[in-house]
């Protein structure tokens, strides 16, 4: 326990975001090679399972925390591999995924955080955001369409908004899933060669892979104006896809286990139920 | 290809509700022993994961077929566990879980099926329903509280409903865990005496329990008069956890199978976006 304790935030504090981005194909903390990472991830995915279970029973007994994994980087940066590895260790009852395209008309009618209230996590639950409220301070930012004015007011409402989030027990974990240019190209291209994958590619990946350096510049700026105490991003190396799943398992696994979900005390005597059950016995 | 023609239906047509029910122990298809039937579970959820990336991909080429997955059982019968263990072995992104338990004040203003139809899986997805609209021709009856008139109109709105949803693309898998009182008996047992256990308990369970045999009956009926050649009902002898998981991999695999889903057409030249995407090279 005092180990636990100890070691409570070392993936956090290292992985947390810097003035400097890491190497995306570096080990900042944790396994340098893939076996290791696979075991490691097992290890995280049972206490990951765990947690998840106390946070689920603890809103069934009408607690209120939850977590909002915020996952945000470049197309074929891993959003949605991360969503089947990670999120997929635990059991499916205690998840709400919910994924932000392009803002529809009706959307756009409405505040930018519309949208992204609907979907926050219920009570117990461990939700997750593939592309998230950030798309609105980066898409329309390197379209130049975003005012500077604008963008500054946008930050402090995802700050303000966010704080509200942790102030009423939704444990926000941001992560930006950082790949090189040269791995998305790769993975770009192995969409368009593999006919199953075809489907994952759209013709505007190519415009926002032209953007490239306006993107990274976008990012870097969301990085430093909206990583606060309440709601720190994280950088995670994502040009392996096994150190990628292993460090945000352990991003949730540290959080939870700070969080402490408790299984909640029985609202009946259970010595009392014990013997109704007895009294019953077997019906024919 | 032609072999799994032959077996498409194997465990489905093994698996139909008819006129008796199968001992909850049994091994009506498929395997008989727990080591076989984990290596089984974990091929069986190889073909899941797979079929379901390709019914993902379908909806989001703007398929319009989903999957429903309904459970339906007594307490402790394994729904949670069933959702854990087989739907767990798929991406989470392609699953959409809903859970219903006793109507709400607000709920029981509309019509039975208002709720339902609000939680039905989107193209695309393999939706799981955790308790139903089975619950209200189940609860009421064993109540007192459902006239055999108003229990007839519900039964053929029921079908009605279904049939809807099969015309319009989601294949409708409704699956009777069916446990033994003796092996319930163990588990409420368990759920007691176990701490970490004692919040899936709830004193009604005893009550429920109390009424075995008028569940049964109810059950027998809905089986009866619900089992329709477009959302026929399965019954899978839940006694044993590792055989219940088995045998509802297997009934999404045939059903899933039977669907074949396609990966879309890429809306767009293949070789041009190469070209295009060769062009951009690697930015700085």
């Amino acid at each position: 326990m005092a180990k636990k304790q100890q070691n409570g935030n070392r993936v956090r504090d290292a992985l947390r975001a810097g003035d400097e981005l890491p190497d995306p194909a570096s080990s900042p903390v944790g396994p340098e090679k893939k076996a290791k990472g696979g075991k490691k991830l097992e290890s995280a995915g049972e206490q990951l399972a765990g947690l998840q279970e106390a946070l689920y029973a603890e809103g069934i007994g009408g607690g209120q925390r939850s977590v909002l994994l915020v996952l945000q980087g470049m197309d074929t940066s891993g959003k949605g591999g991360t969503v089947g590895h990670v999120l997929g260790l635990v059991n499916p009852m205690g998840v709400q995924y919910a994924g932000f395209k392009k803002p529809t008309a009706a959307e756009r009618k409405h505040d930018f955080l519309w949208r992204i209230r609907k979907k926050l996590p219920s009570p117990g639950h461990l939700g997750v955001f593939d592309r998230s409220h950030y798309e609105d301070v980066l898409v329309p930012r390197v379209l130049g369409q975003l005012p500077a004015a604008e963008r500054r007011q946008r930050y402090a409402q995802i700050n303000a908004f966010e704080k509200e989030l942790t102030d009423n027990g939704t444990a926000v974990v941001k992560v930006f899933l950082h790949i090189s240019p040269e791995e998305q190209l790769r993975r770009l291209t192995a969409r368009l060669d593999r006919p199953e994958k075809r489907w994952k590619f759209d013709p505007s990946d190519i415009d926002a892979r032209r953007q490239w350096p306006a993107y990274q510049k976008a990012y870097a700026d969301v990085l430093k104006r909206t990583s606060t105490a309440h709601a720190p991003w994280y950088v995670v190396p994502a040009d392996r896809k096994w150190y990628r799943n292993w460090a945000v398992a352990e991003l949730l696994v540290e959080t939870l286990t700070e969080m402490d979900p408790q299984f909640p005390e029985p609202a009946f005597d259970v010595d009392e139920q014990r013997a109704a059950l007895q009294g019953v016995g077997v019906p024919a």
